[in-house]
């Protein structure tokens, strides 16, 4: 199934307890898009401003990634992002934020994008994840994330939209903000009842929860000890697995539970170096060993 | 094979969000032997004083616990413990404590327990850790726990004591506490540094992690958005970790990682309800029950 994401493209600076990235490629759907491209070809819809650099162009078209959808706006500035982890790096401290052409006018879905089946809305305003969708008509499968920003200023839009879509992806301090619950299984039922149809908690370094119908699941993140920056995590986590999804026929229970896996294990993947340093260069060959060693980690009698 | 524990019987005083609970029967020693003995006939050894409860004696002889190594000591007093539990209720906090009897000697292991095959410490002085392992001579698996109080003040005997024991379960907050290391797993490597074959590092509800020479293994905990008071998890974890290790007859890689499936589950029933309202009513078919559903939960292609 095609897999099309909307999200941000951004200019990160970025610093953790193991060194510094200064002005490197980042933004939800790149992150989305490197993870899910390790299993299907998804398409991009953005807008970046004529000041992104050739070279990040280049690192985009190097990856099996479809770029009809990415706009090149002139007289518009690129979306920029200096954030800093400490400590156990479970949470991104903002230090600076220039919104530029995320304060204009989204990007268009080309027509040719139109009959996209999975659709994935990244944080962005919720009225703006609506409008997407509209222009997906031939969506079977849509997922939002949202964050705080959007919990806090613009709820009754952000509960309309959870009203529209299939299923929800965000983090663990982001459900119990929205729902008002501190247990997860009972933040994510919150989320159920918002409408969609399953809830992903993500718990960074403790791996995510997957609620539907017929109850919760938990998987832990994968286990590394070379974490040197978070950034990109939670996309590449919602990358890899909806990636894993779009070329799966029957999206089950069974499946979701499957994807969590890839999306776990590709996310590990990212947080081993800077920007897409890690995740790219890390071969197919690579993630797929990594899945069967941590499916194997799993088994037990 | 037989399996001893040593560790406290307190008469505990607990507060959480979901009510509260008065002079109960508690102590690291209580919640490993209930927990145990759905695998197996833990034998106690542990001192309370002559205040200590008839119905809570009575408490401890209706399960199957060996108590030949419970002493009732004249003129001394039980010891107590008054905790708090807040918000997403990770962390007690100790509101008072009367250590009584654990001021004094330490009781004896009884002669018919010196063969005892695993010894399970719990928290205690590190030196009296030792003291009673030197009473089991035939101990084959040897595991101890130990708080932040003891990596504080007895830093030099902890160490002695992780020189001699086969393995260790503490929480994640200790084992950072002890190693210097923030990534767990690089704690856990510090922790078999100090001389353990393998550690357990414990992290509430997100479960737990093992290492041994052939690596990490994480699991995560049983997902129940029923958790009334965290007191006694960590303790009915070893418990049914170690409860079932002593039916087992390889203590491999395999059987480890079993064994923490099972003491994830028993833990999870222990925190449905105050001191041991729930953990001494379930069955043993209700807790196979619980061991199947997670062990297929973990169960992903």
């Amino acid at each position: 199934m095609s897999l099309l994401v909307t999200g941000s493209i951004g200019i990160d600076t970025v610093t953790t307890p193991h060194g510094s990235a200064d002005e490197v490629l980042g933004g939800s759907a790149v992150y989305f898009c490197f993870a899910a491209s390790y299993f299907t070809k998804p398409r991009l819809v953005c807008a970046v401003g004529e000041d992104f650099p050739e070279g990040f162009r280049k690192t985009l078209e190097s990856r099996d990634i479809d770029l009809a959808g990415l706009e090149i706006r002139k007289g518009s500035k690129t979306f920029r992002w200096q954030g800093k982890y400490v400590g156990d790096m479970n949470e991104a401290e903002t230090v600076g934020v220039d919104l530029n052409i995320l304060t204009e006018a989204n990007a268009k879905v080309p027509a040719e994008f139109a009959d996209s089946k999975i659709v994935f809305l990244a944080a962005t305003h919720p009225t703006a994840q609506r409008e997407f969708l509209e222009q997906t008509p031939g969506c079977k499968l849509s997922v939002a994330d949202t964050r705080d920003l959007w919990i806090d200023n613009e709820h009754d839009e952000l509960i309309k939209t959870l009203g529209v879509v299939d299923g929800v992806i965000i983090n663990d301090g982001e459900a119990r903000q929205l729902t008002g619950k501190v247990n997860l299984i009972e933040a994510a039922e919150g989320l159920l009842a918002m409408g969609p149809k399953f809830a992903v908690v993500k718990k960074g370094e403790h791996g995510a929860l997957l609620l539907t119908q017929s109850g919760p699941t938990v998987i832990p993140a994968y286990p590394t000890k070379n974490v040197k920056d978070p950034t990109g995590a939670g996309d590449s986590f919602a990358g890899g697995m909806l990636g894993y999804l779009a070329e799966t026929v029957d999206i089950t229970d069974e499946a979701l539970r499957r994807a969590i896996v890839r999306g776990t294990v590709v996310a590990s993947i990212t947080i081993e170096d800077f920007s897409l340093n890690r995740i790219g260069v890390a071969t197919k060959d690579e993630v797929d060993q990594r899945i069967a060693e941590f499916v194997k980690m799993l088994r037990v009698e």
